[in-house]
């Protein structure tokens, strides 16, 4: 999960998110917009007897803030609440699993911040079954198959890989955003991505309120996602003077085109 | 305000609950879902540039908690938040003001907790503009015979009061009991309220729960609201078990007809 303002954990009940397999929480900075909701959150936890692990990826400071309140409110928590602090100066690698890489990204706000770059790893190749069955292979090679080996028959013959597998689907990249005033040197770490979720808190005639906050407008979050090529953007973080969020949206359209809002419950599928 | 779990200020912006003129906020016990939702309501009430003060009344160790919270994420409020704490053991008077008076009540929970008695304080009698043009009484004697005096003319006739004005609406008494296992020792300090909110976690058939938990059942409630003559009882606070409330509705209507369900957004006029 990326942040965790008040309230998350009720949005996360009337979306019947699971929350079993959540094992890390990614903060981007220590505002309460973005970490209000982590002491609830966890004390639900509790409540649901959770046993696994839970980690916190977040800039320096939080710990600190939350064992207080962890303390008092969470005295007996049937699992472990486990702090990383990251540099938010520095673009490197924070988290890895089997499947995914997490980066951090510098961005540029009143407080230390930093983006999020989810890249999925490399999947296994395709293997085709009815090759498998027809040079008889044994399971115990599939595995390598799987990763790109040719197989080689008892009768000495070289089977190359591309005629037992195919290509699996290209890994997806991820980047998160927000919050940051418009900040280039985001762009070349998120080159090519095929989402952006960057945010836009205001339109363009409060551009000075915008510097002067450190956010970005929306034809500046849209500038970004146009110079770093990404395949899609879903703007956010609206400030709360807008009702309607169209202003934002058609003056991020004009500049990238594959633009989206986001929106509150929505699932976006990329 | 009373308690403030997580997303309060959520739901006051959704019923636009005006929040100027919200003083005092009454915590009845420091356990999660009464008091998570205090950080960000304070927060937002600085972004809204509140100037006033704000109280906040509870059981001891509240402000050791918020304290470096409110340092960290607070740190430039335009107002100030003030603590009292008080004895969860006495029932005493915590507040009054020109028109109101509240008091605590002790409750049995698993850790020190309060319920809260609202009394309205006896109200001004209404004056009766055509006897106040009839004896052509100035305005500077108005208030004192709101109080309940008589009039003496210039010729020393003496109109009695009754004559001048007419009862005013008998003051409103409300008392709320949560969370609290089932406790008799409430009874005389709510008796005869005009209305009454007592948690109701549980139907009967996990009083040997509730009673472990220190929480009440619907039957409970309701036997605590027919034993202290209360006019109206909403019971609320239900395990999440229950995604319909009927049940716990009934089995409180069967003791004490005058109850209703606590519902999320609702508003009870009395």
């Amino acid at each position: 999960m990326i942040d965790c303002g008040e309230g998350t954990q009720i949005r996360m009940r009337q979306m019947n998110v699971k929350t079993n397999r959540m094992g890390h929480i990614f903060i981007s900075h220590l505002h309460g917009d973005h970490v209000f909701g982590l002491i609830g959150l966890i004390s639900s936890f509790g409540m649901l007897k959770r046993t696994a692990e839970l980690h916190i990826h977040s800039p320096k400071g939080l710990e600190q803030i939350m064992e207080p309140q962890l303390q008092f409110f969470c005295d007996d928590l049937p699992f472990n609440v486990i702090f990383h602090a990251f540099d938010t100066k520095k673009n490197e690698l924070i988290f890895e699993d089997r499947s995914v890489q997490v980066f951090s990204i510098p961005l540029k706000h009143r407080v230390p911040a930093s983006g999020f770059l989810f890249e999925e790893k490399p999947r296994d190749r395709h293997i085709k079954r009815d090759m498998i069955d027809f040079y008889n292979i044994p399971t115990w090679r599939i595995p390598k198959i799987k990763q790109g080996e040719d197989f080689v028959t008892e009768d000495g013959e070289t089977i190359p890989n591309e005629r037992l597998t195919a290509s699996p689907e290209k890994p997806k990249r991820f980047a998160y955003c927000s919050d940051t005033a418009y900040y280039e040197k985001i762009i070349p770490i998120i080159a090519d991505v095929d989402l952006l979720f960057h945010e836009a808190t205001f339109m363009s005639d409060e551009a000075v309120r915008a510097k002067s906050t450190m956010h970005s407008t929306a034809a500046q979050a849209a500038t970004i996602a146009q110079k770093a090529n990404v395949g899609k953007l879903i703007i956010g973080h609206y400030s709360a003077r807008y009702a309607n969020k169209n202003g934002l949206l058609h003056e991020a359209k004009a500049i990238f085109e594959n633009t989206v809002l986001g929106e509150d419950l929505k699932i976006y599928e990329f």
